[in-house]
């Protein structure tokens, strides 16, 4: 199949589209549904009038251009670098319709059917990759929350998707860099257009050593629905999605809906309740519809990459106990009941409210983990940090 | 039974004790046991030994004394004012041993045999009532939620119970104070005791309007095991328990963990993951032992109070979605495809990748409901604020 078709269909044929899977999906090629598009062939079905007011628009040969003067290539099912075993898993669970989201977008619930890249092989950037979205209207702890996530996950080699936007996308893409990790943009305009504007640069070296993405032709403009468009290809061409800060309305929930339709893991970060910035999260957390998650351990945890066992043991030894919170409640009572001076093993019991041979048992107990101390008939507590 | 019965019982039997419990339920009375216990009666059971070093502590005369210049009284199964209800339904959910926390500390799991209080009678003041702990070491984050929270739920006449301590705890008192509602602190010494000695003013307060609980004799000194068991009370008297702020190895899970061995409702408020303060509270909602709460709707609704719904219609309240919020994707294409300065129905068609049909019938709809305008042949967009 030429190039020239795919650039053809991707111009006149606004992704994503079901009546083009279908075509393609029976068999036909690229070069046949083309030439089918312009000659408004009969075998067209749905794709007839959906290209009906574009079909003229004939212009590949300079979209292919434009996009190599960007540094950028077009890239189809047939090409070598089409992140396939993603967009099968995606797309092949969203075709069971589980949930409500895909139900309600079955129509976008569709790979696309060519992107352009600029950068690295698009699979092998994703091959091992998580996306990283939440709210252009950042706080400052959403910054700091997501650059302690995306470095984390950068560090353990796990590359970070997010849509290029302004807030949480912007450092998780940089924090990813900072790492020396890898990290992919999925743009909602043509690959040609830098937007938003201020961050040139940073698309710049994202592609320099991960790549950009987009599923529109040269030259389109960012359009809200070209946003909830790519942020299905966000979702479906990571592992999991986890949204940092997103308020009640925050698109980055639409990420997340889209990850669960597709059969992504979903987590979200939580933060503070005192604002409204990160009530997205927690509300489908509440929801059971996203895992809570505190950092990359967590989502390396439960994206299979490392026991959640081992995090919990990571906790304990970060925390590790002090001699007295490992006390039974017995231990305490006697522990407790040991006056700062020394006292006899009667006045503890006493004191502890147990039975002397038992108070003499722990007392002893005690003595041999270096927690009480005896002088003749004095039992005392050893100095310790108290809890 | 004698009110110094039960006092000789509460100052040599340091509860919980379920010797005493089993004795009580197999129908003995206070008096009876009272004697018992002086006697080293042969139907003790574990009784005896549990009670051989305090035995000759017979003081219950001076103890109902220093109680009663303390303000405080004695109160047992057959006041009035015993929670009876809360600690049936605990105590009783406690005896079929669901929890692993409940069979790890399956001596405790008994109801107290008698309670010191200060204030207004016991029983009104837990009707309906939930706990609210957490650190001593409270950050600035931590003061806010709790006094959020306290303060919706004391609104709503929720009695807010906690256990006296700095940090949290007392700000959750202080804030249902300052909202005119009723607070309980179950404290982990004798009622004639201040402890924290900073929160002299406060217990005073607090008794003033509604209670101060102990489970222990006068004079008895705050320490490590009984604040332990004091937390068994506090969940054992409440609907629920929410934890505000509470560390890996915070006090505040303990209560918690409680909550969950008695049946009651388990509910933990997020924080920053960018601190280790709510790391507790993140990791029970992580492993479905508590339920994540951001505030007194939630807290409410999980206690039965008002929907869930309910909650959710009020954030769809007060995040109302703009016109173009609301829009279908097919309509956002319409919408996005119409110029600033107006556009013929094929160009917009065009652009919108949509048969032109269908875009005129959008576009009308879209007129009808103000979001786009018409002028001759040119359709354009109302001004409207962009998500």
């Amino acid at each position: 199949m030429s190039q020239e078709s795919w650039a053809y269909l991707n111009r006149v044929v606004e992704g994503p589209s079901r009546p083009l899977q279908l075509l393609l999906d029976a068999g036909r090629d690229a070069d046949e549904i083309a030439r089918g598009v312009r000659v408004r062939a009969s075998w067209l079905g749905d794709l007839g009038p959906q290209t009906e007011a574009r079909r003229s628009w004939d212009r590949a040969g300079q979209d292919l251009a434009e996009a190599a003067d960007a540094g950028a290539r077009l890239i189809t099912p047939e090409s070598r670098e089409w992140p396939r075993a993603e967009f099968d898993v995606a797309f092949g669970f969203a075709a069971a319709g589980r949930s409500e989201h895909v139900r309600s977008y079955q129509a976008d619930a569709v790979p696309p059917h060519a992107l352009w890249v600029r950068g690295t092989p698009l699979n092998e950037a994703v091959a091992q990759s998580v996306a990283v979205v939440g709210t252009r209207a950042a706080t400052r702890y959403g910054h700091e929350a997501t650059r302690q996530i995306a470095t984390g996950l950068a560090t353990h080699r796990w590359a970070i998707v997010s849509g290029g936007a302004l807030g949480i996308d912007t450092v998780a893409h940089e924090a990813a860099l900072a790492a020396g990790g890898l990290t992919v943009a999925v743009a909602a305009c043509g690959i040609d257009r830098t937007y938003p504007a201020r961050n040139a640069a940073l698309l710049d070296r994202i592609a320099a050593r991960g790549c950009v993405v987009s599923e529109y032709p040269p030259g389109m403009p960012p359009q809200r629905h070209r946003f909830l468009t790519r942020n299905r290809l966000v979702a479906a061409l990571t592992a999991g999605t986890v949204i940092v800060e997103a308020a009640w309305r925050s698109g980055a929930l639409n990420t997340l809906s889209w990850a669960e339709g597709l059969g992504r893991v979903t987590m979200a970060v939580p933060g503070p309740v005192t604002s409204a910035g990160s009530l997205g999260c927690h509300e489908r957390i509440k929801d059971g519809r996203a895992q809570l998650v505190t950092g990359a351990d967590d989502i390396r945890a439960l994206l299979g990459a490392v026991g959640a066992l081992d995090v919990a043991e990571q906790y304990e030894l970060a925390y590790a106990a002090t001699p007295v919170q490992s006390l039974t409640r017995n231990e305490l009572r006697v522990f407790d009941a040991c006056p700062p001076g020394g006292s006899s093993a009667q006045e503890i019991s006493a004191s502890a409210g147990l039975p002397v041979p038992l108070t003499v048992h722990l007392l002893m107990d005690l003595t041999r983990r270096g927690i009480i101390s005896r002088e003749g008939a004095a039992w005392s507590r050893v100095e310790v940090a108290q809890g």
